[in-house]
């Protein structure tokens, strides 16, 4: 978006067509988006839409699926008819960014939430609102605390602000809930080395952490995330923590549609010269942001920061101008200004040209400066209009999305969770898809195990197919990973496709039989 | 939730219990909903959290399941434990509203969008938004044309507001759409009367019809939308609007829950005596709003409007305090203050007292008594903020939504629609519940039957299982019903349920075969 804007300036509209195909149509100010999840900035005050940012651009808002670097075409995904659209390009920018990978972290694409997008931040923000709604009305203490747990894996910037607000908020709004006004809200901050804020000095590393545990945040050291189901997360130590929301800040990964890309690469990034140029196709394409491993003139690694990124793409756009024009280009210098992470509640710290600044300075200098470098009027002033209101009222707690769930879904179960409890509603049926679970009954206050069931045997189905309760319970023997089908699915595939409805209707004759 | 706040003034914290189950957490200012279409009033500040509005009231945020009048049993929905939830009471208020029904509308259920609640404003927003990022990118000048038309159904208050409110945003946002600037945008109202606004007196209709028109909507009287499919909006008259955003304000329905209930009813609504007690369930039921059939002390019919659901909510406080307390029991006797309606841009039509007015001064008196009915110093700040904003700067096209439509669901086509082209990319598998298609073939530009298949036929795997575009087009013959299973959704059945893979293997197989 940054380059596009330079670009705007640079070339005569007779001279280039821009296009800029993004997943979103709008601009997302990054710093601010934890502020997302306590509302003290409005959902859409945090967001600048792009066409009004680049008006001379074509905005594609569509995913990008494939970059052909030989043919010089950039695919894109499928709108409203199911056709690919191919777009041709002269010169290329590829400024992907990175998203998060949980390879080999079982459980965690299912139940940890990122924390990237602005959609990320409004799913969070209902979710804890979700939770705390449902903790006021349930009755089991165990699931209660569960629902007051709130997990956040990475200690960088994002992870420190991520789990700054969501404690401020859940402690200030816990008092609009009248049986939790009581409760002991835990909120957890698990990072990797010996101190959080690795991008920071160690003094003001060491503030923050003090902060936050003065404020009641545990903070867990050299431990990380490496499992998670839908009651818990699971740290590399060992160590369990029952929580029903976990959010993760790490790790990164490069996009997949880069992953295929036959270029020179370091470390999966796309690797560049000092110029930003990709190596090999060198006045052609050009890579920046966190997809891209950039050093500067001086050799030193460029961080993927907002303030060096719309400084490449500045270099960038001037570079494109001076291949079509003919002219030199230039190298990338920016050595960076410094660094700034809030802890909300009128705190912060800040390391600026050297100079280390922590606590209500550093906050308002936050705020000011993050203020100043966000485009358009407009939402300088709904920001801080929304910081005025906020100042005076307490933050909202209205849920505002839709809390849908009833789609086809795997979920990831340890050994001795248990995936449901005899007299609960059929509500799904399951297939297991690796693993072992055992089929428990409960009469008389006895436990007896009736089947042991594993990978690609059906369960679930009585409860479902005769509309009655559980009338067992289910516990995984081992790490197991399960395909879900919730009711309303299963029953219209039942009608529709016979053979695969008959498959759990000769299953329950069978099972019922067997009683 | 107006009645729980009049009962926690009335009512000492030890002499009752409250609690109020609600779908939400918060409580919306409906007459201002149409304004979150264009985000002239942000999204969160329509709202207001319940739990602020009545702290001392213990909220439920599940949905009702059932109602047990001779047990005096309130049942409500599961919440992350499947089990069901019964909430004994002594006094009980039903204030359910209505619900939208489009029993006997083929195809509206998939494919017209209700707007009563936030969540409806919200994803009626980013459809709209989203429709004009595809229209920008789209070539099919036909497609383009079905994108940037909009159809509301209903000529209500609900109904004006929406189309007017969505004619001014479309017409202003669609100057920062490079290729929009010169596409004809086309606004539909269908109301099935001689005149809209059916609440309001001869003149004041006619003037929001003139002013409507003059802004570009069209208005089709004396017809109504009876059926949708993808792609276009039909009437009763046979009329048919190509469009991909249909909206439907009517028609209503008694909630599903109340449908089954045992007890009075007049026209599906419950039946109340002027002290607005259940017929049959005098001192311990009470009915009002929406759901309940209401005649006032001098008989006349209590019209469905927030004026007169709020006062009946006080009547109601009252009355449960006199059955309590012991003490007389009052009739509710409101007779109507007058009706209201913007047309957005600074033009309104009221009836206040017997005066009639229109134009610029019924709109400052919209916004003047709304505004004061409002619960809450923040909400009344914020939205006066909101409004300041949009008077100055552009409204906002950030798309929010994440659009996401990929679960198994149901759709409906009309004789002669494509279901898809030969050369689309396979996306879905799709099973025929009702009606008849044929499958053609277009080869040297010649057309081709090649098969007809009918209710219980499969179609469209071959392109799923093979990863390739589709081999032949798709054409409905009849009506048809058909259920469409996603490819993602698809795969993960085929591998979890081998029986399930095999109807789809075998019937691929047989018909490469034919071929």
């Amino acid at each position: 978006m940054y380059t596009a804007r330079v670009l705007e300036r640079l070339l005569r509209p007779d001279e280039a067509d821009l296009c800029l195909v993004n997943r979103e149509n709008y601009w997302v100010y990054q710093p601010m988006l934890p502020e997302v999840i306590s509302g003290s900035i409005g959902l859409m005050d945090v967001v600048c839409p792009i066409r009004r940012l680049c008006p001379r651009t074509n905005l594609v808002m569509r995913e990008v699926e494939e970059i052909d670097l030989r043919n010089k075409v950039v695919t894109v995904s499928p709108g409203f008819r199911p056709r690919q659209k191919k777009i041709p390009y002269d010169y290329l920018v590829i400024a992907l960014g990175e998203v998060t990978n949980f390879y080999g972290m079982p459980g965690m694409l299912e139940n940890a939430m990122p924390f990237r997008t602005l959609a990320d931040a409004i799913a969070l923000r209902n979710h804890v609102i979700h939770v705390l709604e449902e903790a006021d009305v349930e009755e089991d203490a165990d699931l209660r605390r569960k629902l007051l747990t709130f997990v956040v894996g990475g200690g960088g910037f994002s992870g420190v602000e991520v789990i700054a607000e969501l404690n401020n908020f859940v402690t200030e709004v816990k008092q609009n809930y009248l049986k939790l006004r009581n409760e002991q809200v835990r909120c957890v901050l698990v990072h990797s080395r010996g101190r959080i804020l690795p991008e920071m000095a160690d003094p003001l590393a060491l503030f923050a952490q003090k902060i936050l545990k003065k404020r009641g945040v545990e903070i867990i050291l050299n431990d990380r995330l490496v499992a998670a189901t839908s009651e818990k997360a699971i740290l590399k130590s060992g160590l369990e923590v029952p929580s029903k929301t976990i959010v993760s800040t790490v790790p990164s990964a490069s996009p997949v549609v880069l992953q295929g890309l036959n270029c020179a690469k370091e470390k999966g990034s796309l690797l560049v010269n000092s110029r930003l140029e990709l190596v090999g196709f060198e006045g052609q394409v050009w890579a920046l942001g966190d997809c891209a491993s950039i050093k500067t003139a001086s050799g030193s690694v460029v961080p993927p920061t907002a303030q060096h990124a719309t400084r490449e793409a500045a270099t960038c756009a001037l570079n494109i101008t001076a291949a079509m024009r003919g002219g030199e280009a230039r190298g990338f210098a920016f050595e960076g200004l410094g660094t700034l992470g809030s802890l909300g509640h009128g705190s912060a710290v800040a390391q600026i040209f050297g100079v280390k600044i922590s606590g209500w300075l550093a906050w308002i200098l936050w705020r000011t400066i993050y203020l100043m470098k966000i485009p358009g009027i407009k939402s300088k002033i709904r920001i801080q209009m929304d910081w005025l209101v906020h100042l005076l009222f307490p933050p909202d707690l209205s849920q505002t999305g839709t809390w849908q769930d009833s789609a086809i879904k795997n979920q990831h179960f340890e050994p001795g969770d248990i995936v449901f409890h005899q007299g609960d509603l059929g509500d799904s049926v399951y297939v297991i898809e690796k693993g072992e679970c055992e089929v428990v009954k409960q009469e008389d206050g006895v436990e007896r195990t009736v089947a042991t069931l594993r990978g690609g045997n059906y369960f679930g189905e009585m409860a479902v197919l005769s509309d009655v309760t559980r009338n067992a319970t289910v516990r995984a023997r081992t790490a197991m990973e399960v395909l879900i089908i919730p009711k309303d699915d299963f029953n219209q595939l039942r009608k529709s496709v016979p053979a695969f409805g008959e498959v759990f209707q000769e299953l329950a004759r069978k099972r019922a039989e067997e009683r």
